[in-house]
């Protein structure tokens, strides 16, 4: 007997730039027929030949019921136009929904990403009145909406990092009192995060933003028992290193350098010509490599450079340096011509079922399962994450099955 | 207590090709301390903190002792030249050794790789006369060299398949009887695995030849309880394939088609620019995919062309084309400026270390946790092999630590 | 004063495939000022102020009036639809004129062009009778359409070439007796050569056909003073070729190797999978290096492959092995991700404008001064021609100017 | 009847650096035998059936006599050695050369080049006297060797830029007053090159710095009839450039953007790891597109990044957006994995040769002819020099044809 359908919210920051229209649109053209699961890593996976939807509960793509903030007041519709990830005929099978989606206004603030600003702004002063604001239209949202789930989700375009040592961010304590001091250490993002937590509702962040990784929101998601993930969705060049670098350890090629150039030409890319957000971008792309490798690669150059002619599609070419037996130098190229949006929006949908799976089976705190989705896992004790991925990818599916009702054998990707 | 060494020795069919100068030599270097261990897989792997040597029994690299047989019966050190693998130091440091080792006889036959040929044929008629010149060689070798261990390791050139369904193949009984009627179905390489068998000899086919891979030689290899592994070496741009695959299905990242195009200047590429020994090539290169994938992916092209100023200095270049959400396409390019040998070497030597390792637990027939080292990995029954490179080292190390003398941990590639 | 419009007649072979649909196509969106120029080398071009036009009396775009012949019967928007190089905007605005086109019943052979066939094909029985057919659809086609020129452009799919050095292709009269004997070593193109020279039609072949590529079509065009231009356009990676190699040359830097690799999925494609036909297309793309360079690559190795997935849009790879100062190796990759039709429809349609303003002229016989446009220039003497591509740029440009009516500079390509 | 040999002294600033000791090293490897003459773009051209040398009166390769300067006091042997760009046997075979040339104390400033010092440092107080200093160095130089001719040659790493509206460098006077007043906006190698043209010594500057290309030093060479050439020697990625942009010009191929990596790791990419050196870098790389192709390249981005595991062996890969027919989009990446010296080491040859025969001809001021040879060729006027590689070599060879000494046919390239 299938379970009656759960509404899950999925509140998203930055609702109109390019990954949360492609998500919006996405889950409309599955409803509609109109595409296939190309892309969901866990459409039509199985546990003891059920689907994992009635096997742990996992809410379908069609129960996710969308709203959110953007700077930008423009409709999905014309947002999902500009963003240019849509074929013609998909903008116009999503039209009628896209259109009737209007952002809520944003808790921005231009000190933190000074290239992406907009007029759809929140009306409050002082962190601690945005956070009452951000509050406010979770609850409305829940009403309005008569959600069995919500999820905070973040696709806002990258922050500057504060200082991460900052004193209000290592306690709740200390961040109550940030807030109500108006501290500028406190980021958008962490206004959000702050918010969702004290709400009950799961957060996700998959930009590179701090945001919820820092003590004083950790603990928080702990004492209040919401789940909280992130950071920074792993899509494209660095999906790939977590790939390669497993294979070179488990050849003994050594890897002697590793340059990786990125051009991108969206509005994700014009924040990160902000070197400010920049860094913050380099943070969590930096150290996947040593970690896996288990000896620090002193040649790691990245680059990022805005470049407008590729608009949503990226390009990642990475010139990899490596010496095998006898100490003889062998060099790998990879050109990986992706799209951002459409890699990161479906793994963004996913990670708001997670979330939401999480939050049913009552798992609050960091979700270290979740690691197969960031470049950056947090993990609560500040210890290293695995970031190989297929190991990643193992420790999810056990997370999955470890809590399904089933008799039986595990969840199989392979059954897709 | 260390134990006492092992003479584990290591006859080889194509002693002065490039693979076999270049493991020879890497080995003398090694003694030497002239090199270090890059490159070699099992190279500082840990079980329970003591070494995999100590732990398990598995012979040290110093252990080996090289003997071998070829169609040039060049002295080692003229053919290392040739090749122009090592550098000039390393040939000059390896070259006391090198100079010293000369090819014995072989059991060739223009008719199976036409590419190929050489002056330093055994003089027997008939493959029943070959089988038996070629037994004698491995108990003289046993004899004169004091081995506790002996494995017969195939580097030859790739020959051309015979019909795989011939009857001679079919049954031990048929061989047999195929060998006394000099059965052309019986090719060059299973005069050799079959020699081994019957000598109590492990046997390893390196190449893309079908060699021990039919039932006949399966099945005896059984009877003997003589361990046997193959087939061709997943070395450069397959084993790249078995790395990127299980990532593309992991993110439900469709391959809609994978064009491969390799050049190649060295022998071996001498010997596919034969069509009848490329098909070989390409019969072991093709599968891999769809295994892995779960689909067919019907645009899977593979080109291998034979391109002199590269010599041994392989260039892999693949372009594919991937499906994501909404149905979006993606491209990947990877080009691998490889060395041939610089990359088979190594393995070649680890498998000769592991089905020694497998002679000495008493372990016979086809060894399926070496499919790691594999492009086609052999299966007894003839079911579809795991092609994964993750899971087939997840594998190898479960069989490496099942016979390990030890309390607690599991091997631990992570410790090199 | 502006000249009065000229009426071209343009008579195209193969006129439902992916590069005539879309010259037709495009020749329609420019007049609906729906597109630019780009693409297009004789656009905007200036000789002493002036247009070319208007200095030369070249016949504008608007002025070409398209019809011709395909083994499909499809009208063109249907074909252009089915080829998907135009995008929908792009179908759309052309569909008024495209749906109104419907190809003449054609002349094919598939002993010529086994991959590619259809059903709408010439009733005539014999070579002669094809030539009558051929000659009746030029004669109506230029009184219908009251044509003030007309010139037969050859885009169908790659012939198996016959040999060359068969009897009837060596002079005009042995020609005449093959068509009458039905000699097999007169291919369909050479059909539709013969017909418009005998027609007074100026000839152009786009296609790496033989052709009139033969002494006996040659000749037969010197005595009716009609010109011929060919053969193989010359777009993707051979016109990168002949850009880079004379840089090469230029800088001193010698040419080792070079390996290309092509990958296309359109009708073309297809046609090449059949190795008569891709030996044709192999022929015209060799020899340009070694004419360029002025030494013999030996290994120049060219490879072209069918691929699905990429439809129209070829890649060509390239990888160039190089020896500088010292003897010392260098490499370069060149990955081309070009769209085949895109790059030879415009330099058609410029063809049939230089053909036609040859005619003009009255300049009948090979235009040596076309090679720039062509892989494989024909030389009325056999002799090779120029193949640099900057040179062929000044050879085209001082013949245009050459007959212009003007004061003062020279055609300045760097005007547009 | 062949001339009398011309003693040529190449006085180089940088003398220990790769380029300079690549050339050194060249030229007596060529001497020995013991290399050809790949690299070198005029060795074997001819004139009218003779060589160049004998037509024109240019230096013979033999005929160069080297010194100079540079910051470490290392023997070229040691300082080849260290650069790694010559191989084990080249090495050895020049050794007896290169450990008998020991570089001059250098005139260098931190200030202007911060990742590149040394002790090896002239003693002299003030630009004046570094002046005194470097003609002391000429003088002794054309004494002790006997020299016909002199020419020097700045291979210096790069240093940055001063403000070129400096006053002190719009004419001679202001310069001498700047050169007495120690005017910091008078660079090292502005130091040299007025020593050369006061000296009557030819001056030529293959680096990026300003160096000769201010009014003053122009003024000067003029007035001393002294010639002067540069700046930047155009080996890899910008020759590319110059290559490839006149192509797409000629096929109307509009260049949307231009990405252009580039990754190296010698002594010249650890100055350019210094930012202010990046920057006179960049000033030179940037112009050459949008002037080739007759309109902005808004985006085009040139990034350099010092790389360490490739020492001297640069790679450069370019990412190209073209515009084709009906606006289509269309892309080539190029991966150039060249040698920095041994692209460079000859041009610095040849333009030596090419400024003693300017010297002869009596040619003095900025050697216009010579700007294929660099990426910002100086243009006394300030106006905008030609780029295309092409074009550049016409001028070139109708200046050395235009003083030959012959009769008949036209310098050519493809002699040889």
């Amino acid at each position: 007997m299938p379970q009656p359908a759960r509404r899950v919210g999925t509140a998203i920051v930055g609702l109109g730039g390019a990954v949360a229209t492609t998500a919006v649109a996405g889950l409309e053209l599955l409803r509609l027929g109109a595409v296939g699961a190309d892309g969901l890593p866990l459409a039509g996976v199985t546990v003891g030949g059920r689907s994992l939807e009635e096997a742990t509960g996992l809410a379908g793509y069609d129960d996710l019921v969308v709203g959110g903030w953007d700077l930008d007041a423009s409709d999905l519709y014309k947002a999902a136009e500009q963003h240019g990830v849509l074929d013609a005929r998909q903008l116009q099978q999503a039209e009628p929904l896209l259109s009737g989606i209007t952002p809520w206004p944003a808790a921005g603030d231009a000190d933190f990403c000074r290239n992406v600003t907009g007029g759809n702004v929140v009306l409050a002063e002082g962190r601690r009145a945005q956070v009452d604001a951000v509050r406010a239209d979770l609850r409305r949202f829940r009403e309005e909406q008569q959600l069995d789930g919500l999820v905070l989700l973040n696709l806002a375009s990258t922050e500057r990092w504060p200082d991460p040592a900052a004193a209000c961010l290592q306690t709740p304590e200390a961040f109550e009192a940030g807030l109500d001091a108006d501290d500028r250490a406190i980021t958008p993002s962490m206004v959000y995060a702050y918010a969702a937590i004290v709400e009950g509702v799961g957060y996700a962040n998959f930009t590179p933003s701090l945001s919820a990784d820092v003590p004083a929101l950790v603990q928080l998601a702990e004492r209040h028992a919401v789940p909280i993930a992130g950071k920074d969705g792993k899509t494209g060049q660095t999906m790939m290193k977590t790939v390669l670098a497993p294979a070179f350890r488990s050849r003994a090629l050594t890897v002697e350098g590793w340059y990786s150039a990125n051009i991108l030409g969206n509005r994700d890319g014009l924040a990160l010509d902000d070197p400010a957000s920049l860094e913050s971008k380099l943070q969590t792309k930096g150290k996947v490599l040593d970690s896996i490798l288990g000896y620090p690669v002193e040649d790691h150059v990245v680059r990022i450079d805005y470049y407008r002619p590729r608009g949503d599609q990226k390009e990642a070419w990475d010139a990899i340096d490596l010496i095998g037996f006898l100490g003889q130098r062998m060099q790998i190229k990879v050109d990986f011509q992706c799209r951002d949006s459409i890699l990161a929006a479906p793994l963004a949908v996913e990670i708001v079922r997670l979330v939401d799976l999480a939050q049913q089976r009552g798992e609050g705190g960091v979700q270290r399962h979740l690691g197969w989705f960031f470049k950056a896992p947090i993990t609560a004790d500040g210890s290293t994450p695995e970031h190989a991925l297929h190991r990643q990818e193992s420790v999810l599916m056990d997370w999955l099955t470890s809590g399904a009702d089933r008799t039986g054998s595990d969840a199989d990707p392979a059954s897709r």
